[in-house]
């Protein structure tokens, strides 16, 4: 019955997080940005920057819609890039800055890359992908300060210094606004710990909507201190570049985890949050006296990639910080479900607190529908606590889809959800645990064993740093429980001792087989590569 | 290059704030929603009752689409019908408590209402229209044990308790969420100081993104308090009952603003937030010893409506509330520019601080724009504080348009903005500061006079508590400024004394004429009703 107005400009904007920049470059133009080192930027600063450089990219050739890559540490420039190359029309592909060279040139090739901008350090790494390209696209050297002793570039590589680029861009030009609010954004590649990496498709809308659910669900004040020591390649940064924007906050660079460096940034800035996977937060935890630090004021952590171990939890708290668990993988913008904590948690001793946090949880503000569902047709599971099933997803911060890739986009997404591979319970209170990937379950005699089960028990032995569970072919059961530890410095243990311990917290039959000590192979987020203990097993 | 994968219902939810109730109801089911005198709630009782008030409607022949009208005060019922009459496809239309019959019947007509929830202490005001209207709508009656004594229905009239309404709901039922985010919410009818009132409609997109951007801009934390002093018909209570539910917080229902009742409930509950007009504000910053309370903890207001003078802010810092000047229209779903506060500000003194507070200020985080146009074609005016132009604005929490007038639509939206009909100027900072509504500028001896900018000179006296000014006919400068004005109580001032002393402090032409003694006429919240003024000049 009511009049049905169209759309029009004045009451109809695209969603998009480059309206933050350009707002807080509007009413706080001489806050800070970006520290990094010596160097400082004003949120002004920051915008002018970004416009030139999307300049420069267009006048380099750079069209709506190409894809520009980016391979470099967490320096100012990776920071502009989110903004600067979608103002130019470009999608945002940044790249893991621990891969090969061969997983590299498959990215530039799959993704199209039509300008790469690259730390000096890596360029080496890039060089057969760009050869490969033909090597004629622009290739912009960030030429770091803090970088160690640079290898000379290859000579067949034309390149062009990041801050000699920008002077190629126009001082009048205004960044460029998406038409369509689903338009991409940028462009992550999974890990592609199965397989090729997989492209990953963000859009406007969702990044919008991303910082907006994480400020509601983090509880960020305006203009927050943010040390970025989660790198900006992994889900953008978990998308906090673009929130930083719309808090006027200033973004803390940081090219490498070193406790030390992290800790006298967070004194020297009066940084008032960050995030890190569960072992950056033990590496702090453990820090030595020398330069640990002990904060009276609170620090905002949000961790995710893994688990949170309760020793881990219990030292962060003592040192003055407070840390949320939070869930959520590349193709969904980064965290959409978290440990949100609940008031009667309050009274819990502080190992069943802990528990309560290393849960999965439950829906960030923006995510729209969490559920676990098992069986066929898929039923949501009872929340018991008990039994198993894959979790969906739903909302504005799931992906458009995997770049050029119809099937496997047709796999993570129907019926309405989201399917993360990721297999959970549900708690009678309605949060969501995880107890493994799909593919990391144990089926030992026909019984399912969750690897991540044995490796809470194994977490609890005192002597035990890091340790991951994986199925080991076993002629009798099918498969049993392999374990691999890596112990706590100055701590000492045996095989035996380990596999007692767990037998002594779990069912008998879900302890280890085998004990294989030593360093754990991780992703360049700090995941523990699974794949790469099962092939050394295979091996063995 | 990229593939174009079309939004599919995993990853494209329509933004709706129906889905906090939901997210909030499952993630914090136990935390209380809504308190009033010895009635609580949970959110899940809220969802279970918004759910179940939606299923009665439908019962009751309410079909997606319809208007639903509410007349009544802030109790617990208000608070549901945001949610339990979107539920059941229904737009929200709350009407002014404070009209007179006929202009109720004027809105129950134009809106088409097919449903009305009324507190029964104005069931009386709706009378007329709705036996205009036929008499044959569901008539539910709010019974609130807190009303004084009712004056009997009309026995013509066919009417249902509330509560006996809900239980004619299913309990099953489940709320319809939106097809499309465009889709009307709510429609609420402007003032109409200028003629009839105009309804204006809101869509679910903007309400989503109103509720983000005040979560973000007024840094609310989770789980707030928040004392409902701002009458919900007016903007939805500038949209507040949606952010409650997307942070799970607790809204302190008030039938009527009495100070004495405000500072109880602040204390009783722990309230962190409310809202009101400088009136409010006055009201409470001069209320009585005996009952007044000054507050260790922060108190976080928003106020709106007209600029708060510096005296009134100054004695609610001492009460301990953290005062944020907002400025926003029906026509933009409540606030949308902020006098964010900036770090330098804190160096000034306090009667320069309230200055720069009083401004309207600059973009809400989910504010895509405002600017100050002048001219033909329309300019921005210089910012130089001085060029007199009017506010345009532009953002998803603009309206889709006029219920029915499409003339009066597009008068208020064209060349990309909306014509907010304020006279501002920008100061060298960027932040807006009105001067005056286009129809308030008194032009004496073809000279523009701000009646604002004698209002602020009438505050800075001592014995004045409100003053109001407008034109008078005056047969040598063609108009002239007369004021309005209420004494202090306990104070006393002539009306060559009032002259001479808003001589002294501005231009003397700018002096009003002529000084009248008493209160002052305002609309239901609280802004003081100038055309009212006008007319009794016209009378006397």
């Amino acid at each position: 019955m009511t009049t049905d107005y169209a759309p029009q400009a004045a009451n109809y904007v695209q969603l998009t997080p480059l309206s933050f920049l350009q707002r807080s470059a509007t009413v706080f133009p001489q806050r800070l940005s970006v520290v990094y080192g010596d160097r400082q930027y004003t949120w002004k600063e920051t915008l002018d920057r970004c416009q030139k450089l999307a300049s420069a990219l267009g006048n380099a050739g750079v069209k709506q819609g190409d894809t520009v890559a980016v391979l470099a540490f967490n320096t100012p420039e990776l920071f502009e890039a989110h903004f600067g190359v979608p103002f130019s029309g470009a999608v945002l592909n940044t790249i893991n800055t621990r891969l090969d060279d061969e997983t590299v040139s498959y990215i530039l090739g799959h993704g199209k890359a039509k300008a790469l901008i690259v730390d000096a350090e890596l360029l080496p790494v890039a060089t057969p992908g760009l050869k490969a390209l033909g090597g004629d696209i622009p290739i912009i050297v960030i030429n770091d300060s803090q970088a160690g002793d640079m290898p000379a570039p290859d000579a067949a590589l034309s390149t062009i210094d990041y801050e000699i680029f920008l002077q190629t861009g126009s001082d009048d030009f205004v960044g460029l606004m998406p038409n369509d609010e689903w338009q991409s954004l940028s462009l992550n590649y999974t890990s592609g710990t199965t397989g090729r990496p997989k492209g990953v498709l963000y859009h406007h809308r969702g990044s919008y909507l991303m910082s907006m659910g994480t400020i509601a669900g983090w509880q960020m004040p305006m203009h927050p201190v943010y040390l970025y020591s989660v790198p900006m390649f992994h889900c953008n940064g978990w998308g906090h570049a673009w929130t930083l924007a719309a808090l006027a906050g200033t973004c803390v660079c940081l090219r490498a985890v070193d406790t030390r460096v992290m800790f006298d940034l967070m004194e020297k800035h009066q940084v008032t949050h960050f995030g890190g996977a569960p072992i950056v937060l033990n590496m702090l935890a453990n820090a030595p006296a020398d330069h640990q630090k002990r904060f009276d004021r609170e620090i905002n952590v949000m961790t995710a990639g893994a688990p949170p171990p309760a020793s881990v939890l219990q030292s962060m708290n003592k040192l003055g910080f407070k840390v949320i668990h939070v869930y959520g993988l590349t193709e969904t913008f980064g965290h959409v479900l978290m440990a949100a904590p609940q008031v009667e948690w309050e009274e819990k001793s502080d190992a069943e607190r802990a528990e309560l946090h290393a849960r999965q949880g439950v829906c960030f503000p923006m995510s729209e529908a969490v559920d676990v569902l098992v069986g066929d047709p898929p039923q949501p599971v009872p929340h018991n606590g008990e039994v198993l099933g894959e979790i969906v997803l739903r909302g504005n911060t799931i992906m458009k889809g995997y770049l050029d890739n119809v099937e496997a986009t047709n796999e993570a997404m129907h019926d309405g959800w989201f399917w993360t591979g990721d297999l959970a319970v549900v708690h009678p209170d309605g949060y969501v645990q995880i107890k493994d990937r799909a593919k990391d379950i144990i089926i030992s005699g026909g019984e399912n064993i969750s690897s991540v089960e044995i490796e809470n028990a194994l977490y609890k032995h005192e002597a035990v740093a890091e340790a991951a569970v994986v199925a080991m072919p076993d002629e009798k059961w099918g498969e049993s429980p392999c374990a691999f530890v890596t112990l706590r410095e100055g701590f000492e243990a045996s095989e035996q001792e380990i596999i007692d311990h767990v037998g002594s917290l779990i069912a008998r039959f879900k302890r280890p087989k085998r004990v294989v000590f030593g360093a754990l192979p991780k992703t360049a987020t700090g995941k523990i590569q699974k794949y790469a203990l099962r092939q050394d097993l295979q091996k063995s």
